[in-house]
């Protein structure tokens, strides 16, 4: 590396990454300034063609792996070295924001593009890489993209999938240039990375409320949730009188109460639980609800804490069913665990945000991410950008371009950093 | 009457009232041997046809109103007297059962059949009446005939009502036989009638628990309803720490337990609450519930009784509301008072069942019937059937004949008895 000195001063340009989250953000915008951008739709597909469309003016080696991933290689000085891959997804929830994913593909965008400008190359190849697929779908497999490259996705979990119009996921998935039968062959091997970084909004509070630009991710949160069915017995509303009841609405909101109990007083304060999503049936106004059907949802840093959390609530639960002769039945529908960041690449980035004068906080990832499965195969490593009121998936999911730019320099001399550093 | 002697010994032919069920049950039986005969679908006014050529058979002067009841009169040997009615309806809730509504009317048409067969004619006219869509329905009005003839539903309330296929309900109106350009023709003057009694099942388990035959309703219960929207804050369900959580849903759990604990602890027994309806938005997993809708409902034989739930509840709701920095809007969506039945009738059936030598037993009527709006205009009383396993609204909606045929030998003489008894 020749431009030893020149590197240290080098600084990504915010302005033309301004203009790259705007552009971006014309595709699938709604009338309330929300995203649609809801993987496979339309709207989407024009954003891969746009990112593209981007990466081909950069003569980056591009190609769409069989799970419709977005990969862009740049040659490094040794191509027989693993690459250092970096990015995030640009699909969104419906009526979500300009940030969650997208920032993480823009800020892989722009380095690459700064590289290019300023003639750097670098050891090790680098891969920025836009995964499909990463946010919660109408087809149900949510971070798709890296969970194909991991291997913890296969073809017989996408056979037969549709949405709700009855749309073949491996039909959008050959619209978007995936290929369903060949899926397995989108698996990275070892020795195709020797690290990945992702930027991505914190979607929280507590950067902000420090006023700490720059967030360091230690581990990403593990995901638990059961589909809940409470059963009781329909009835007349009038006639059925509170002692012969059997509610299956009543019983599901002590259950409900109950979880958000057991997360308050557990001394761990990273440990959430929320129940999202609930059905009532038949859901009319006169008659007593039969059944209630719902998603508990448990998140927590440590698997331990997790399950302390489930063991109290179980016992609640049991109260409730006994009491009330409430039928409860159990599902397991997640059971992903906590996913600790690479203590290297942890080390890298906080050496470059010292070194570059920002204030940093290391902190847990409390949403899963595509770096959850990414750390499965490779270094991974998370840098989080401060969200304003903490908002995401909405219209209002915003970041400061100031705490945007700080970020995008620490990933930009953590990948140059861990370049020099890494041999494999 | 000449037939004094023989009139006492009078009884209704209970297996010809079982072959009208049987056939009356025909029309809209669906899978699961339930009924679908909502109201105005091809089923229902297919039944209409079925009880209107039923009418004709026996020579009754017959008449579809503007509301689309069906009446049919039986003149007396003094035709300036009002006229004693009788009947219910025969629409059902989606997937009902065969006698909610249906008994009412079938042993109204057995009565008639009866006298027609003894040649036995009354002082008053008799009318037995069919009222147009008692149900909650796809419009939205339930007892719609029964308020449509006691001028508590006017045009101004049907016109442009629909129901979710945008299909107008004076379209269905018409179809039935009806006249929305002339609604107001359908309310009843002061001097039609002198008297309402009213049978039906009692879809509760009072009478069954007691193994009484007969029930002799004293009054019907008052129906509250609001329209509850609890405002939260939807935000991330991983990354928003439980204390900076403003989650709708447990907000609503709250005041859901709440109205349940305070109707068990109010010291009318009949005093009931329910939610049976609830809409969580958005109503995602991984998403902290924005909004959560239901509807609430509150009955009791007194409003007394009734206020005095609604405010100890109340207070509930204030203090979670403040707990919890949740919004609560708060609409009432109805305020019917309880219908007490008239003592003449009560009596007379009282005294019928006695002298049948049937047990009775006096209660409330936990459910809205025609009847509660009928005693707004004329002397009205009613009598329950007891309901096998205390089900209504549902496919095992059932009453044994024995309980029946008890039953309709009370209407049937409580009718000859206010004949003699009654001037107007």
């Amino acid at each position: 590396m020749v431009y030893f000195v020149e590197l240290k001063q080098l600084r990504i340009n915010s302005k033309r990454l301004e203009e790259s989250i705007h552009e971006l953000a014309e595709f699938g915008l709604n009338e309330n300034g929300g995203m649609d951008r809801t993987t496979f739709t339309p709207d989407e597909l024009a954003a891969r063609d746009w990112l593209k469309d981007q990466l081909e003016q950069l003569a980056l080696e591009l190609r769409v792996d069989q799970a419709a991933n977005i990969w862009a290689k740049r040659p490094g000085t040794d191509n027989s070295l693993p690459a250092i891959a970096f990015g995030s997804h640009i699909d969104t929830v419906p009526n979500g924001g300009k940030y969650d994913g997208a920032l993480g593909v823009l800020i892989a965008l722009e380095v690459m593009k700064l590289l290019r400008e300023h003639d750097i190359v670098t050891r090790h190849p680098l891969a920025l890489v836009s995964f499909s697929a990463e946010e919660p779908n109408p087809f149900g497999l949510s971070t798709f993209g890296s969970r194909a490259v991991t291997h913890k996705l296969t073809k017989e979990h996408i056979v037969g999938v549709t949405n709700h119009d009855g749309y073949l996921l491996t039909e959008a998935l050959r619209s978007a240039g995936g290929d369903p039968d060949r899926f397995e062959e989108a698996v990275l091997k070892s020795g195709d990375l020797c690290a990945f970084i992702e930027v991505h909004i914190e979607q929280g509070k507590r950067l902000l409320n420090q006023a700490i630009p720059v967030g360091v991710v230690t581990a990403i949160t593990g995901i638990y949730r059961e589909e809940i069915v409470v059963e009781g017995e329909a009835n007349h509303a009038g006639t059925t009188l509170m002692e012969d009841r059997n509610d299956a609405l009543t019983a599901a909101a002590e259950i409900v109460l109950a979880l958000e109990e057991v997360c308050i007083i557990h001394p761990a304060k990273e440990v959430v639980g929320t129940v999202g999503r609930m059905i009532v049936s038949p859901n009319a106004a006169n008659i007593i609800p039969e059944k209630v059907t719902f998603i508990v949802e448990i998140r927590g840093k440590k698997r331990e804490e997790i399950r302390e959390v489930i063991e109290a609530w179980e016992k609640r639960i049991q109260c409730t069913a006994l009491k009330r002769s409430a039928q409860v039945k159990r599902k397991i529908v997640l059971d992903q665990d906590p996913a600790p960041m690479d203590e290297e690449v942890i080390k890298v980035c906080q050496e470059q945000s010292r070194e570059l004068g920002y204030a940093y906080d290391l902190l847990g990832s409390m949403a899963g991410h595509d770096a959850t499965h990414m750390a499965s195969i490779t270094r991974s490593g998370m840098l989080f950008v401060p969200s304003i009121g903490g908002k995401s998936h909405c219209p209002d999911e915003e970041s400061r371009m100031e705490d945007i730019e700080k970020v995008s320099n620490v990933m930009l001399h953590a990948i140059l950093e861990l370049d020099q550093r890494l041999d494999r």
